[in-house]
């Protein structure tokens, strides 16, 4: 994995893929005690940085390949991105989501032209089903995070940052990353790494659902005890990626890990001070910007907020805590 | 009013004032059976696009009288505008607002370092209040809308539009603008004449508050009956002003009238697929696009989301339409 497969990423995706607005609030400002940029990722096309991943890897494949199909398992972010890439491709995509992914994502993966396979989360393995249709279908199976292509789709997100952050002067900053398989964090860790070398990326993830920030501590990759039950559903993986795992013990600082309670708030503030909409797990980032600060190196941070797929419900009961 | 004092504004805004994205999504395009594009100035500083008019007013003013401070009425947005535009030019902001304006509202105008005072929308004018005020504390008064700075404040947003719209290959459209006295209508007509003359706006307002609609049709200046109640609190307006209705007059086509229901509606539907929030006035030239499309000349739309400063049980009430 290298800086050239981000930038060849860059290219394919150019006018397909929007570049979101690096924002900030005075008021958000005051409550962290420093600036806080927040890059928008929610405003992507599906409402999450997958995009990104779906449509490098997707457009990655030869002529002949891409036509026979694609294939994603995904609580539903990912999910979204590639069916969204594959129909702007002209290709199939099936999907293989978990039975419990909010409604609205595996609606939308619908909507976006997606065929959706439902598993049981706690006793089916999605590899395993995935594996099986792309070997009866033809299909191209489109790994969540552990794919080159995807980690470089994911890594545009990170020269953006690295550009939109120059042109306001800023070169030295703690980029807060929501984590789950690490496809997003590793993606524009090699992203700064080449053009913001000033930059260091901080992993973020909820609470029980650590594994990277653990991993990265011990220096070997482990394993979180549940794998399903939080309120961060798009970030919820059982551990760091066989290949995304060596690039964040190269190139991040130690992970943090905020609560869901704090991700509810922060999802409040940014609907209040952003007018963003922001699912939990795409929340934490922004959470340890505004709740971790002592955890943090001083100067500006930049966080990602990854994600807006949520069910009005739930939305609701966070905004209420504003 | 011309063109140039937009462009003079555009200088004075620069790096200061955020160029909002221009937003869509296939799901929405579905809906409306056309292309909508949506200008997100509910990302803008403060929540709206009325920093834009303020900042141009603020930065208008000759130094020493700026130094004695600004005076604004106004049930929120242009507060709150006035009053970060105020604050970020070191120089105090009285705001006059209605004991009913949303409690966001007032909160954030008195968070960006506003000094607030309330008068009964129903019983008292807020124009004699302003006036008073103005003639005791020389401070200059800054017009929500009947004011030529700040007209080409917002005609900046205009100008944004359209270079947005041709880096896409659109130089044709109906283009919505959510209309309380029209300073965001007229700035943009004005503004679209010059540089993307293909391009036609309609206002657009809520039932029973729809005084620019029929003083178009009527041909002279019409007003509103009831001038308090509804939920657009953003474009609860008596009347057209005196400056911006020959520019309406002039350049846009009729007007456009959606019902309360259909602007929450829009809400619900640019919080699903946009992960914006719309406040309800915010709201209705989207409901339009969405709804009114009969009421449209074919092809593609654009519609300005005009603001997002908006209670949490309101939006949690909209969101659940969805």
């Amino acid at each position: 994995m290298n800086i050239d497969l981000i930038r060849a990423a860059s290219d394919r995706l150019h006018g397909h893929i929007r570049r979101t607005p690096l924002l900030w609030s005075p008021l958000l400002d005051e409550i962290a005690g420093r600036r806080v940029l927040v890059k928008a990722e929610c405003l992507q096309l599906t409402g999450s940085f997958k995009a990104r991943g779906g449509w490098s890897a997707v457009s990655a494949l030869d002529t002949e390949t891409r036509a026979r199909g694609v294939l994603a398992y995904s609580s539903g972010n990912h999910a979204q991105g590639v069916a969204f890439a594959a129909r702007q491709h002209g290709v199939p995509a099936v999907i293989v989501m978990p039975s419990d992914a909010p409604a609205p994502k595996i609606e939308g993966t619908r909507a976006l032209g997606g065929e959706v396979v439902l598993y049981e989360r706690g006793s089916e393995s999605r590899e395993e089903i995935g594996d099986r249709l792309s070997a009866e279908r033809g299909l191209t199976l489109i790994r969540p995070y552990d794919d080159l292509q995807v980690m470089a789709g994911q890594g545009t997100c990170g020269l953006e940052i690295a550009a939109q952050a120059a042109g306001m002067g800023i070169h030295e900053a703690e980029v807060l990353v929501c984590c789950g398989g690490g496809g997003l964090t590793s993606g524009v860790a090699l992203a700064l790494e080449a053009d913001a070398p000033g930059m260091r990326v901080r992993p973020v993830e909820p609470e029980g659902f650590d594994d990277v920030a653990r991993s990265l501590a011990a220096g070997v990759i482990a394993r979180n005890d549940r794998l399903s039950g939080g309120l961060c559903d798009a970030i919820l993986t059982p551990q760091p990626g066989q290949l995304t795992f060596p690039v964040m013990q190269r190139l991040c600082g130690p992970g943090v890990v905020v609560t869901e309670d704090e991700a509810l708030r922060a999802m409040a503030l940014a609907f209040r001070h952003l007018k963003l909409v922001a699912e939990p797990g795409g929340a934490v980032a922004l959470a340890a910007a505004l709740f971790h600060g002592d955890a943090l190196a001083a100067g500006d941070v930049i966080c990602t907020i990854s994600g807006g797929n949520v069910e009005t419900g739930l939305f609701a009961r966070a905004i209420a805590m504003a």
